[in-house]
């Protein structure tokens, strides 16, 4: 997958930095590539569930940001990105030290671009467990750049 | 639809009250009714995507919240609820004073519940604009009552 | 909702008498309304999964082709329409005389469409039970019409 | 994955002949692994839309029942397996000389298994095209075999 914008990671990162809701959940932006955004989420009782488990909310979150961004990472220098819809499969409870939800394009079109995106919990001792798939469709808009 | 638990509604409480990503989010839980939930979301910065509109997982939350609690009013006092997948449609930008979840049952199991929930955003006006529609599987954890 | 090529419903049964896959079904047309579309099933062994009740995959068909056709009946003249992106969640076993599937649109945008279908079984004695709930989304194709 | 029942391959190819519904479409079932099911589907007229493509339906009946069978590979001898919920991401239009399902396990839980399904549109030469990218629940279902 090559991109059609040279700058396409410093466009990510100025659109993720314009997030509010990203800063409130506390997430990090880990890598942009060509097609691939990595996002990290570090858990806090702030972001629990009635179970004290991450609320799956919090997992949505930052599968739809990764999965839009690395939609994005595709797209002119010029066009914006919507979320059209996502699903999300709920593997396993989200417990342990962070999130980490790894967006990949599955197929990009002039108007519609779909996506996925895993999320894993990591521990302490930095193993990895699936906590959720997310399949979604995102828009683009041409113009409408984001974060200008 | 028939409660099989008379006190479902202060338990959908204690379980809302024991969400710690509600109260970061600062939703409100607006109304609990049998197979019906509502909940509310003020707009305000911190919720924002970066287009400057609400963040899609900000409607995904309170979608999943208002419609795990609504299937969790028809269970057992005994009954646990937890997110199996939900997909949410986003139908327009969301914006205004707050928005507002209204979770409702489609078909209640044994085991899994069908759940949708519609989210509107709600001018300074008071009116109502579609924002979001979500459609989502919900299962029963006997004997893990929520907030215990 | 106001359709916007007068001639929406005989658009929509051109549309439904070129689809192959509908005759292969048996299925039929049973009306169209400005956003809405009924499609009927008689339900026979052809159509069974591996333990004879109807397949998934025949209540996912006629729903998606309520939902798109009542995406279409919005459109203009010389639109066609394509599916997106379509969720079922299966409600109970698909048995009885017939399947219906009535599909409405839950909001019309110029681009992207989203749309529901409900499908109901229906006994012998007329009784109807929900045996699945879709949600999707379709795309306008300007200048695509259908069936020409 | 280990398959819990040996006879894993020959139970799915008992559920599938078991289908009248895959016959009436004119599926093979090419392949079994634990946790991994293909299908093939020689595309006709019979099959088509309103464009003249291969109907979205064959696409998700295939890829259901490649999902649902390869979700079946990993349950005990006596489970019978049910689709939940599935949703389809139509990538490109579905033409060529067969369609080709490949249904693969994401996680095998005790109650519920989410799997997905790739399908691919496979040209006279062979060539492979991404056509549809589905992803969904599946109940096991104790005692109940299938076809049985």
């Amino acid at each position: 997958m090559t991109p059609r914008d040279p700058d396409y990671a410093a466009r990510v990162a100025r659109g993720f930095a314009a997030q509010g809701f990203m800063a409130l959940l506390g997430a990090d932006l880990v890598s942009v590539a060509p097609g691939a955004v990595e996002i990290a989420l570090p858990l806090r009782p702030e972001l629990s569930q009635h179970h004290g488990y991450a609320h799956a909310g919090a997992s949505w979150a930052i599968a739809d940001t990764a999965a839009g961004f690395a939609a994005q990472t595709l797209m002119a220098a010029s066009d914006g990105v919507l979320t059209v819809e996502l699903k999300i499969n709920l593997l396993a409870p989200a417990q342990g030290a962070r999130l980490i939800a790894r967006g990949r394009v599955e197929r990009a079109g002039r108007r519609l671009t779909v996506a996925r995106a895993d999320v894993v919990a990591v521990a302490q001792d930095g193993r990895e467990t699936a906590v959720a798939l997310a399949l979604g469709t995102f828009m683009t808009l041409p113009g409408l750049a984001d974060a200008d």
